[in-house]
C-alpha cells in the first residue's frame, strides 16, 4: 500500500523538524510562527522534473539541489538561512514507495540544512498526474544591508567566487549520455568527468561569503543561477551601468580547463553562457578589495577579480585572448511557455 | 509567439507588486527583504490542476481560491496577513496565452489580496509538461498567541463560522455536470446551486475573525479545509482531548437547508465530512463566550456553538435528531500516492 499524506509529512517532521528556541510554532500545524530580530529575508524557487532535473535523479542530490538554489539566493542578499517550507507534488500511481523516497530525500536534505543552521517549518505534499514538482522556500536573518542587484557602480571591482562552468560542462555530458542533444567536452578524464558532475549535482551556496561579504560593506551581488553573462547582465540593467571583463581571468577548475584551450565556443557555452554554478558575482569599491581578499582566505572560498563596473555606454564589453569578443545568441535560458 | 519567463514576472509585478514601507527588498531580485516587529507567521499550499481544481477554471477565480485557502491558515493562527509569494508551473505548449492568462489571475488575486492588506513580494515562474501547478506562500504578523491546534480543554465550547457543507455540495454539482461520479444534492433551485458554487470558488478568508478572537484570547482554533469531523479531529488529537457535537446545531446554508432533511448519509457528505469550507473551529472557554459572541457582530461573521470540548474518553461524539450516530468512513480526505 502506498502511504498516505499525512505519513510522508510524519516522516519530513521526524528527521527534519527540529526545535529552535525562535520557533513558536512549529509543524503540524495550520501555520508555523517564528520570532526574528532582523529583517526576513524570503525567496522561493520552483524545480519541475524533465526541466530542471531528470526524472532518474537520486532523492538526495535533488534534495540537496533544490535547498542549494535557495541558499544561494540567501546568500547573494548576504542573509543568515534560518528556515525554510517544503511543498512536493509527488506523481500518483508510480512504482515508487514515496515513503523510503521521501525518507532519502530527507537525508540528503539534511546534508545541507543542518550544517547550513536551516530548519523544516512547514510546506505540503499532494499527489499530481504530471511530473514530480517541488517549490522549496527560504527564510534568512538580515543583519546587514542586503546586497542588490541595483548597487553597481562605475569603478567597482567585478569578483567571481569558485570556478564557473563546471555544472553546464557536467549537463553537457548528461545530456549526451542520454543520447539527447549536446556538445560534451572534449579530452576529459573520468575523474575530471566525476568532479564536474559532482558540482552539477551539489552545488555549493556561498552563504558564509555573502554573509561576511555584507558585514564588511559590499552592497551588490547577484548568484549566478542563469549563466555568468546573464546574471551579470541582470546586475548591469537593474544599476544601469556597463562592464569591462576579462575572460581569460575567469576562475575555470582544473576538471575543466582542458576541454576549453583555445575554443570560444566552449568557452562561450560553459562558462560564460552555462548556468546552474550558484557562485556569486560581487561588485566591490576598490577600498574594499583588500578586506574582500581576507574574507576569501577566512572562508576558504576562492575568489577572483574578473573586471570592472563600466559607465553605461560601454555595455558588456568582453575580451578575450586580448581582442574583444561577441557572444553569440542572448546567453542565459529562461522558461518559454 | 508565446511570452517568456521575464515578461510573465513582469506582468504579476506591475499588477501586484505594490510598495510597503516594511518591505526593503521588493520583487526583482534574488529575495525579498521585511521588517516585521512581530513574530512572523508563515504557510505554504500546493494547488494541482485535475487534483484541487479543474483545468477549466478561471484564472480569476483559480487566483482567489488559491490565496483564500492560505489566508484560512493565517486566520486559524489569528495572524494579519502581510506578505505572499508564488510559484507557478505553467504547461508548455499548449494553445493558451499565458500573458492574457497572468493579467486575469493577477486580477483576481488583486479582488483579495488588497481588502486584505497583503502584498506581492516574491515567488518563481516556471514551465512543465504536467497540469497547471501553483504554490502559494503566505507571511503574517503575529501580534497576539497563535492559536493552536493542540489547545483545546475540556468544557471549551466549539464554535463554527459562517456555515459548512456548501462547498463539498457544489462540488458534487460540478462533477455531476461533468458526467463524474457524484451525489448532487437533490431539490435544490437553480439559483441555490450558484449559491453554493460560489462559495466554492470564491470561499472567504475569516482573517478579522482569527485576529479578534486571538486578541481577546481564544488559544485554539484550526480552519475546516478538509472537512468538519477531520479538522475538528485534528484538534482533539493534538490536544488528547474528546468532543461531544450536536449535528442538528450545525450551521447550514439557506441555499443547502433543503437539501439536507432527515438524510443521515447527505449530512455526512456535505457539512460533516465535506471540505473546502475554509471557516473557522474555535474552542472557546465558558468566560470568553460572550466576548465572541460579540466579536460576531462587529465582524460580521455568523458564529454557532456546536457542542463542547470533552474527556479524551469520549472521543468523538456525534448526535443528530436526539440519537449518537457514526461517521461511515473515515471522513476528510488525504493525497494517497
Amino acid at each position: 500500500m502506498q502511504p498516505g499524506e499525512f505519513r510522508l509529512i510524519e516522516v519530513l517532521r521526524s528527521a527534519l523538524g527540529e526545535t529552535d528556541p525562535d520557533l513558536l510554532v512549529g509543524m503540524g500545524d495550520d501555520a508555523a510562527v517564528v520570532r526574528c530580530r532582523e529583517p526576513v529575508t524570503i525567496c522561493s524557487d520552483t524545480l519541475v522534473a524533465g526541466r530542471h532535473f531528470f526524472a532518474d535523479v537520486a532523492a538526495t542530490d535533488l534534495a540537496w539541489k533544490a535547498l542549494a538554489v535557495n541558499l544561494s539566493d540567501l546568500a547573494a542578499m548576504g542573509a543568515i538561512p534560518r528556515w525554510a517550507l517544503l511543498n512536493l507534488s509527488l506523481p500518483a500511481g508510480q512504482n515508487c514507495d514515496w515513503g523510503l523516497w521521501v525518507e532519502d530525500f530527507a537525508a540528503g536534505w539534511r546534508a545541507l540544512a543542518k550544517p547550513s543552521g536551516l530548519r523544516l517549518i512547514g510546506g505540503d505534499t499532494v499527489a499530481t498526474d504530471g511530473p514530480l514538482t517541488l517549490t522549496v522556500t527560504v527564510l534568512g536573518a538580515q543583519r546587514d544591508a542586503p546586497m542588490r542587484r541595483d548597487a553597481a557602480r562605475p569603478g567597482q571591482g567585478v569578483w567571481v567566487s569558485g570556478c564557473i562552468g563546471d555544472a553546464a560542462a557536467a549537463l553537457d555530458i548528461a545530456w549526451s549520455a542520454r543520447a539527447l542533444p549536446a556538445r560534451p567536452p572534449a579530452g576529459l578524464s573520468t575523474q575530471a568527468q566525476w568532479a564536474l558532475e559532482q558540482r552539477r549535482l551539489r552545488p555549493t551556496p556561498r552563504t558564509a561569503l555573502g554573509e561576511a561579504a555584507a558585514r564588511c560593506g559590499v552592497a551588490c551581488a547577484q548568484d549566478i543561477s542563469d549563466g555568468f553573462v546573464a546574471d551579470l547582465g541582470h546586475i548591469l540593467q537593474a544599476s544601469g551601468v556597463g562592464a569591462r571583463i576579462c575572460v581569460d581571468d575567469l576562475p575555470i577548475s582544473v576538471a575543466l580547463r582542458p576541454a576549453l584551450g583555445e575554443d570560444w565556443e566552449a568557452w562561450q557555452r560553459w562558462p560564460l553562457t552555462g548556468g546552474d554554478d550558484y557562485e556569486l558575482i560581487l561588485c566591490v569599491p576598490p577600498e574594499l578589495e583588500d578586506t574582500l581578499r581576507g574574507i576569501g582566505r577566512e572562508t576558504g572560498v576562492p575568489l577572483t577579480r574578473v573586471g570592472e563596473i563600466a559607465p553605461a555606454e560601454v555595455g558588456l564589453e568582453l575580451r578575450w585572448r586580448g581582442e574583444l569578443r561577441r557572444i553569440d545568441g542572448h546567453g542565459g535560458h529562461q522558461h518559454v511557455f
